[in-house]
């Protein structure tokens, strides 16, 4: 493991961050200029802490040496895994810096300790959006300029540190390594030019996008300050709002669908975006892909809505509404729950949890599915659902046919390279290890007590537990009960946020990035 | 598909059936003879059944006409899976026929319907456990003959109806492939004589632990009715009881302490008991797969008993123990309902649902792990969790040095059969697929209205419907809440229960025989 090098290339991750917190200041300035002190703060921690990125930046920048030898693949993985570790931390200071109050007891106003800031920087950059702040709407506990911060890790995050990174800097064959380590999707072939290309692509789409939401939201009614947020939140598939109440805070119809459009925009390849913008939109509609994604969406929302309304009361639980009202409540609530659960987005414009079982249980299955390869989405990726559930149905029959090699197909093509099945089940297989372990664990380290202090029974503990944790790793946000649509992830414990963090990270990462640093022949040589 | 084949093998296995039947009769007879009239009727049930077994056996003889031809893999797969069908289909028609009483409404008594009696029987067959019964101890309701002919599926489906088929019958390369299909475990390579040797084994030290335990009980205190069928659910790691309260219900820790040293037995490895019978006792203590599973047993049990102990009040909410007995009782309670579920036993000494949420949590892990490859266990065995640990492991290790191609080892011995990792991978898969589709049907055809009938809160609905899914898939019996250790499965819905017994024939067969019956190409030429 060549250390130097690794190190070379996080001094310009520090030095990348600490620019994005320039930008975050210069475009909270207006809501700075002239205001309460209490904004001021804000101010001060970013400065503070773009110091500080510089200086981490300088000082790695220095340790590297003089040093042009060749990225392996080894080396990447080690940089953008510790990228991200990197990210984490610095992102986190603004936080801590501006001591910002994340939730009161007793009257006590409590300001976020590590765990909280690590916690809250990762479900930005992961595009999570998972808060433990109780109250943003509270500029005191909370400047403006911090929580613009937030979302701007959702930005960063979205776009992939390591795509932008490449986008500017290019770094040939380093850049191709990186690339593959850090973008989702099961299959990343191609040469570095095209590699440069696909990132420069990516990244145009998606900054275009961002605009245009912007503008569109500034156009129905958002502040600046509130539109940009949520644009970011939305393209990301992040899910941090300006609102205590997300998304269903502004309270219309208008802002709601808009915002449904571009996140099943955001879950969908941003190749298929490209294309579109060619005009072949044949391209998108062929797409296998693509067209499961929307299928799913369009059966889980009617599923929703069915359930939903003929047996169970969940849009009308007071039974006040007449048929078609009830409808268009249910197609609006529902469809927006379904779009931005299964996109992991995270915004919520109803509470899913008084819902039926059935539609709760469905949003968790939801989670699991995520985006396209190569959309911001989080999740397992629509096109690993597909190719899974090919290779069991072909094992089944392998299991009476033994002599029969066939390969799966996909949209009539075969699909010739072994190692894609294979690398399959090793990632479902992660997953589903990864979940088991981390809810047997969750359930260890979060006292039954904390569900009794927030209120819930402590019988749903396994069932909250284990949507928190497929909620973070899968880049969602929102789970059930204790971490539901209303509530936030402020209850529990430190040890409890720092899992949730690396399980984020693990999530955004697609898992062999982050687990290799863990390992300790990784840093043999 | 040589329909005809398969028609001849089942015909076996209906006299099979009706074999056992006559031996549940006469076993049952003291119990019978100059009792009451409601004792009569299981007779005249099991009477009916057995001719109906012989009838079908008949038919199907007829049906297949002379046929000598090979079985190959396919029919080998379809005999294995249909003799499965047939059994559970025959095995309950004494309760239908008895007109079993399960449950009282308003004080109306119902009789079990045909889900209602398939669920049972399958649930005996496939040692599972788990029960629509809500009062066994009335004899009004279940007459003691049928008892006794519920625990006697749990003997033959501990000890496989193609095992004992083919230990009987031998049926050359047919047996191999018919073993192959039924054993569980990962590997079953070997010659046809090693097969019908293997399965000779098997049934002898089955039916002579089966044999012992009954004398140590009978010799506790229990009658012979009592000995045998709790001999019969603990050597098929089964369930059943005559007891309502479970074995809890004799409440003598001896015989507490027997069962358990007896479920640890029966998820052993048969092949390890036979080595220790010729005094190879290195053989069993060295053995990777039987050393995990203790191992495992072990640390399950010091956590709940830590846990259970320090943190909650699992042992002695009231704090009416001293040190001393609250430990005994930690111990006593701990091992047992860690044992019991790991083993995929089933039986309750105590209501591990009123434990903390971190116990109740692990109980549901262990029910994955299960027993070792050749017991009567079910789960998904020790050893495949030990090879898909050390499968993720090296494919982690395989992303950063891709070119270094490294053997598992087991217990120094390198695994150098590439199908074993693919195909635990493939299992570990098709199991997560399962649960995942399973959990989503239940939620959906068991009404939210089920839990407030039983009196349970409905947003439990989701975790217990997992653990009723993972209860049944894995044969252990129990899960939490609704279906939670004083609980039963009479609350749910006739389609829940056909899911369940579809669940319960899945695991217990290992998935792939099930599978292929309904694959379209399976039963095309």
């Amino acid at each position: 493991m060549n250390l130097r090098i690794v190190a070379r290339q996080l001094s310009v991750v520090a030095w990348l961050i600490g620019l994005t917190m320039l930008f975050s200041i210069s475009a909270a300035w207006p809501e700075i200029g002239g205001q309460s002190e209490f904004e001021d703060h804000g101010f001060w921690a970013l400065l503070a802490s773009m110091v500080v990125c510089g200086i981490t930046g300088l000082m790695l920048r220095m340790a590297s040496g003089e040093s042009n030898s060749t990225l392996y693949r080894k080396e990447a993985m080690a940089v953008v895994g510790l990228s991200w570790v990197l990210a984490t931390v610095l992102g986190g200071l603004p936080f801590y810096f501006a001591e910002v109050i994340y939730t009161s007891v007793d009257g006590r106003e409590i300001p976020m300790g590590i765990a909280d800031c690590l916690f809250e920087s990762q479900s930005g950059f992961s595009t999570t959006g998972a808060t433990v702040l109780t109250d943003i709407e509270n500029h005191k506990w909370v400047p403006r300029s911090i929580l613009f911060w937030r979302s701007s890790t959702h930005f960063l995050g979205g776009l992939g540190i390591i795509v932008l990174f490449v986008a500017i800097l290019g770094q040939g064959s380093a850049g191709k390594a990186l690339m593959r380590a850090e973008m989702p999707g099961p299959s990343k072939e191609g040469s570095q030019e095209r590699m440069q290309h696909a990132a420069w692509n990516f990244a145009a789409i998606y900054c275009v996008l961002n605009l245009i939401l912007t503008i569109i939201l500034y156009l129905e009614g958002m502040t600046w300050f509130q539109a940009i947020c949520h644009a970011f939140g939305t393209m990301a598939t992040g899910g941090f709002s300006t609102l205590n109440a997300s998304l269903g805070g502004f309270n219309s119809k208008t802002i709601e669908y808009t915002v449904i459009v571009f996140m099943i925009l955001a879950g969908t390849n941003f190749t298929l975006i490209y294309l579109l913008t060619l005009g072949k939109f044949k391209k998108l509609v062929t797409d296998p892909e693509w067209r499961t994604y929307v299928g799913i969406l369009a059966v889980a929302t009617a599923l929703v809505i069915i359930v939903g309304i003929f047996e169970s009361h969940d849009f009308d639980p007071q039974d006040k509404l007449t048929a078609v009202p009830e409808f268009e409540l249910a197609f609006r609530d529902g469809l927006f729950q379904v779009v931005s659960i299964m996109t992991t987005t995270g915004y919520c414009t109803a509470d899913f949890d008084l819902w039926n079982n059935f539609s709760r249980g469905l949003l968790v299955v939801l989670m699991f599915i995520g985006g396209c390869a190569g959309s911001t989405g989080g999740g397992m990726k629509v096109i690993r659902i597909i190719l899974f559930t090919k290779i069991l149905g072909r094992e089944v029959e392998h299991s009476y046919h033994p002599s029969v090699v066939r390969h799966i197909r996909l949209a009539g093509e075969p699909v010739t390279d072994q190692n894609i099945p294979h690398n399959i089940l090793v990632y479902v297989g992660l997953i589903g290890a990864i979940i088991v372990t981390s809810w047997l664990a969750l359930t260890w380290i979060e006292l039954d007590q904390t569900w009794i202090e927030a209120g819930h029974p402590t019988h749903n503990k396994l069932i909250d537990s284990g949507t928190a944790v497929c909620a973070t790793l899968h880049n969602i946000g929102p789970g059930l009960g204790i971490v539901g649509a209303t509530r936030n992830y402020a209850p529990f414990s430190d040890s409890a946020k720092l899992l949730f963090t690396l399980l984020m990270m693990l999530g955004r990462l697609e898992l062999f990035a982050v687990l290799v640093l863990v390992m300790p022949s990784f840093w043999r040589d």
